[in-house]
């Protein structure tokens, strides 16, 4: 058996060659734990690679021959290897590895399970692995990885065998989890798209997810990057990542853990869940369209390999139906996502009223009744309205009635279509509809899918964000009130007027300053070590006598546990209006996390919040504000509207706070009250992480 | 040509004949409006019934022959047709149906669109439509319809000719849009699951969903049903025809209209699409698995055609993977549902632990690692397990390592399957899972989206409802908030102690009364007219002594508007604690609705709320109170945990109050307030309806 070149279009280009390229698109492999015995991964791993175009060697002591291909005793009697994948239990892998370094092999895919993901024993084998690869200079994917495909070079290194006909494509695949990569590939031709790489990273010893991103950006062949992610590890690293790859293509993300699935999560490839809002919140704010399951992600995949707009905050989509009620669908479906139609320019509708019955909607979406011969035509006049940017098409397949890649082929790469049929004609459309240019997806529901992906990548990409900065300071200790409030005045914040007061004679001269003209007062007790002020009687609005203020200190100093000596803080009500939530946390993934939700009972229950990776750009900023309920941001019942540059500049204050001190865990603005003057802080806390370990709970 | 007898397996049994039999089993069909012309609708619904297995008449004034079957230039030639296809324009559709009349055709499908959803002048001719469609005696499907399938008799009257080969099977589906139900048909064939019936109801002027719904609970055939809802005409009939039919087989349910499409709904079916949440309540309180796409759909009654459970409250999955990477995927979907899976019994993860290596989770979800022979023995583990009552696996397709048929069947009816491998493979698989009754998925999304729907499905029928109860008092005018009260107190509810006044001087004496012993009082305007008391000064809120009762009458007195003379309300103060918000709506569709909600800022914020039909038994008012968050179910912060059966009974005396009156548009108890001793109505509104119209914004 002599060596076949790798096919054209390969992952990289000999004069840029990536350090991964030997892994994915090697001359020669060998695999160690080949077997004979049908059934067995070993066996299974040499079938998966029977269209390989290179030199093939399975590996076993026991010799003989696998598929046709004579087995090597050991991996030294080997040359010229460049990809070892390991079918050994874990105990063995170290040695092959060792084998594997003598052969002068310079990757390796390890598919064991048995290591972190298992428990102490099978960590210290890890250790031991990650270790002996790297001081051999062997790359490696995995452990406990089914391996990874690469259709387009017909190199199909995965232990499930109907992955060497897997259809090739422009799309790429990183999957935390080699089951997952392997559902993925098949959910993708299912759909009609095909894979240009794959990869499982199982537990990621070494290649990990912003490696691949930077191989896939810089990868011709790919169009479209999708992400599986259950857990991360270096937060920073994969958002630098993303964010270069996203600058060049679209990448949509799933991320494992809506629900608490950490348990399971750990015994499947050793990853911690993380945060699941933070870690959707930085994929989204690095340009990765992030889906709710595998299917939306396929979806959207479809269409962004073909489809991508330039980036702009406002994206207008136009719909176009062969049948109306599919395209209610898919308008509510649309409308749910945030997404509205706009509507036509009077010249459009006028165009379109020449083009159609009378008795069709015309406005946007534009339903022509049962297609007819001017469907082409109404979509072009869709399509160059003024308004509109991308125009999705549904209509079901009736051959005598309209030939989508005629009506549509003008507007290929700005047009998505969904279609309903039999099996076979849809296959034969879907030749015609790729060559075009044109995604085909499968239901109203895919479509909408596809159209709200398509505008999310070209939104996300119009808001520029400020690089991180170093910390270059620190607190030493968590801050009181009063020391808080004073270091986010720092920041620019505003709060209400007040009085620190070290005894009840002091407090006292507080209130007739502050009081002054029969104002009332609120009296608090000033202790860092005090969290939850009102919940222990620490927090009495309104005083605004000496009896009422009497009252309130005797109530403040009977707080059990409190610091000694006990000090006051006292303050001038601030103005009515809505109160938020304005926080930071260090995230311990992602780093420094800005925070915007409602108040109150709201937050009891869990409102909505925006989170973004700080420091906030003013226009990061601004779309945490617009993320507010509209009841909240233009006021209900007599409150004040919010002020958004204002509220942006809050945000922006707390990202740069917890950005420039290195030892803040965490700012908890808690409320700002959004006043008729601005927002104003009535209370602040400034927490200080203790010297190891992670605060979060 | 002859006649052939249809096939078995029929809509309806001869001894049993539903007055639809003769629509969707006819013995001979007429086209009017057939045409030779291919690309004209005319043709395409004669090649549409290219196999129906009866006599075929194609109708038309000139003559000739369409696709080999000789035309009849008019109807009144023809004898023994039961149902006449009308492929005519609008106008064309009365003089057809009295030419049907004539020739003693008992049902007839009218495609035409034009008619209602069109504006005044089409809603004249369906005026016109239905009158002599009535007097004919002639059963109606239409108009602006597709048409309808059933494949199982070969008889598919439909538009698009693929409908010929649609698989037949045990699904059937009413839709109210016809491309709707064409594209679902399709959706459905892609997903391998066969048609039994498929009915477009377009402007529904005679077949609605009601009767369709008796026929196709009576239909052996069918063994599960999913509707295609935009808007209801008729809530009560087909809320009592849903019941009965989820009494005996699955139904699921999509609804349109999550956002505004209100517009272009109406220029599609006529329909308007009403609210979109009391039509999910009412669906889901009548026993249908609401879903929230036609994707989902399709997953849905996928599994359900095959699985269905007993009623029950708590329902247990188990889950079974093959590859652990998909398993969190279904996981994480099934609690992003709230469900989640049972801890399994010790003796189950004994024996479990006896079937598999140790390296896997194997506590539920149980993950095999990849599959080996003891597959089926640990799936007969988990389903024999005290906790779990229906099992999903998910695994790859890898012929060497698993056949999921052998593994499977033994707990079929119990166990739904998701797999991910080459289109062909799983084909030929399908074919064993069908005969076995085992479900086939097509991914892991899929599979918690079937899983979801059977457990719901179970649950839904676990409570019992009351039966509606016709009004049988009035109460002639809307009362102001102390007749309110009075009112609900004959309910069983409880209110804060309370005192009219009808001056100053009533008002003082109030105060003394209600203040006795230091106790502060609320004092409010006391005018049916005056609805939102507190946002003009109607209400001042901690009156304990004379001169700030004064200030609190100057108040009141100064509202502008408000009725004459002016009067007063004193309560005392209630008892702290969370505040609810419960109500009740007489909706223009579906009649009597009870509401429940948060109170406050999160009532503005659009708080979830659970709506139900009135009235309510004791459990389904239990269901809608465990409906709140557990912040507030359990307390939060120091505020009282909800009396769970307490609130139910306000619930119910709030859905009695508005079903006895038969002239009460709304009922608004808000807040109620949860104290320590139980739910207190701080404030109520009994809105009476005018006398014509709805009152709905």
């Amino acid at each position: 058996m002599t060596a076949v070149p790798p096919a054209a279009g390969a992952v990289a280009h000999a004069r840029t060659a990536h350090p991964l390229e030997v892994m994915f698109r090697p001359t020669s492999i060998a695999v160690v734990g080949a077997s004979a015995q049908p059934g067995k991964a070993g066996h299974a791993m040499v079938q998966a690679l029977r269209h390989f175009p290179g030199t093939l060697h399975p590996v076993n002591p026991r010799g003989g021959h696998v598929l046709g291909h004579p087995v090597l005793t050991t991996l030294r009697e080997s040359s010229g290897v460049d990809l070892a994948v390991l079918v050994v239990p874990p105990e063995a892998v170290p040695a092959a590895l060792e084998d594997a370094r003598d052969a002068g092999v310079r990757a390796a895919v390890v598919c064991a399970g048995g290591f972190a993901e298992s428990g102490p024993d099978g960590a210290r084998i890890q250790e031991r692995v990650a270790r002996v690869a790297q001081e051999a200079g062997i790359r490696l994917l995995g452990p406990n990885t089914s391996g990874f495909m690469n259709p387009v070079d017909r190199t199909t290194a995965n232990f499930m065998p109907a992955v060497a006909d897997l259809p090739a494509g422009s799309v790429s695949v990183v999957a935390q989890s080699g089951g997952v990569n392997l559902a993925l590939a098949f959910m993708l031709a299912r759909a009609g798209v095909g894979l240009r790489l794959g990869a499982g990273l199982g537990n990621a010893i070494d290649v990990d997810f912003p490696e691949l991103l930077d191989l896939l950006a810089d990868d011709e062949a790919t169009t479209a990057v999708g992400l599986h992610v259950e857990g991360v590890t270096d937060g920073p690293a994969l958002v630098a990542a993303l964010r270069r790859t996203t600058a060049r293509k679209p990448v949509v993300a799933f991320k494992v853990g809506r629900s608490d699935v950490s348990e399971f999560a750990r015994s499947h490839t050793g990853a911690m869940t993380g945060s699941y809002e933070v870690t959707r919140a930085a994929l989204q704010q690095a340009g990765a369209v992030v889906v709710d399951s595998l299917e939306e992600l396929v979806a959207a995949l479809a269409a962004l390999r073909e489809v991508r707009l330039p980036a702009a905050e406002r994206i207008g989509v136009g719909l176009l139906t062969g049948q109306a009620g599919p395209g209610l669908v898919v308008t509510d479906a649309l409308g749910a996502r945030g997404i509205d139609l706009p509507p036509l320019a009077d010249a459009t509708q006028q165009r379109i009223a020449e083009l159609l019955p009378p008795l069709t909607f015309q406005r946007n979406p534009v339903d022509t009744g049962r297609p007819s011969p001017t469907f082409g035509d109404v979509l072009g006049a869709v399509a160059s309205d003024p308004a509109i940017d991308v125009v999705g098409v549904y209509a079901l397949d009736e051959p005598g009635a309209l030939d989508p890649v005629a009506a549509l082929g003008p507007a290929a790469g700005r047009v998505l279509f969904a279609t309903g049929g039999p099996p076979d004609a849809l296959a034969a459309r879907r030749l015609g509809l790729d060559a075009a240019g044109i995604p085909m997806l499968a239901g109203p529901g895919d479509l909408a899918t596809a159209l709200a992906a398509v505008v999310t990548d070209a939104r996300l990409r119009a808001v520029v964000d400020v690089p991180p900065v170093a910390a270059t300071r620190t607190l030493g200790r968590t801050l009181d009130e009063h020391e808080a409030k004073t270091l986010v005045e720092a920041y620019g914040l505003r709060t209400p007027a007040r009085r620190v007061a070290d005894d009840r004679a002091q407090a006292h001269a507080a209130l007739a300053d502050l009081g002054r003209g029969g104002g009332r007062v609120v009296v608090k007790v000033l202790d860092a070590d005090v969290l939850h002020k009102s919940d222990v009687g620490g927090v009495h609005v309104g005083v605004s006598d000496a009896a009422a203020l009497d009252r309130a200190l005797d109530a403040i100093d009977a707080i059990p546990r409190a610091g000694h000596p006990r000090r006051y803080l006292l303050e001038q009500l601030a103005a009515p209006g809505a109160e938020l939530i304005v926080g930071a946390v260090r995230d311990p993934v992602f780093g420094p996390v800005v925070l915007l939700g409602l108040g109150g009972v709201a937050a009891e229950l869990g409102g909505a919040a925006a989170l973004r990776l700080a420091p906030l750009s003013e226009a990061r900023a601004r779309e945490m504000v617009a993320a507010l309920p509209p009841t909240v941001l233009h006021g209900f019942r007599g409150t004040p509207a919010v002020d958004v540059e204002a509220l942006a500049e809050v945000l922006r204050a707390v990202g740069d706070l917890i950005s420039d001190h290195g030892d803040v865990a965490e700012v908890d603005l808690n409320p700002v009250r959004i006043t008729a003057e601005g927002p104003v802080v009535l209370d602040a806390l400034v927490v200080v992480a203790p010297p190891r370990g992670d605060t979060r709970p």
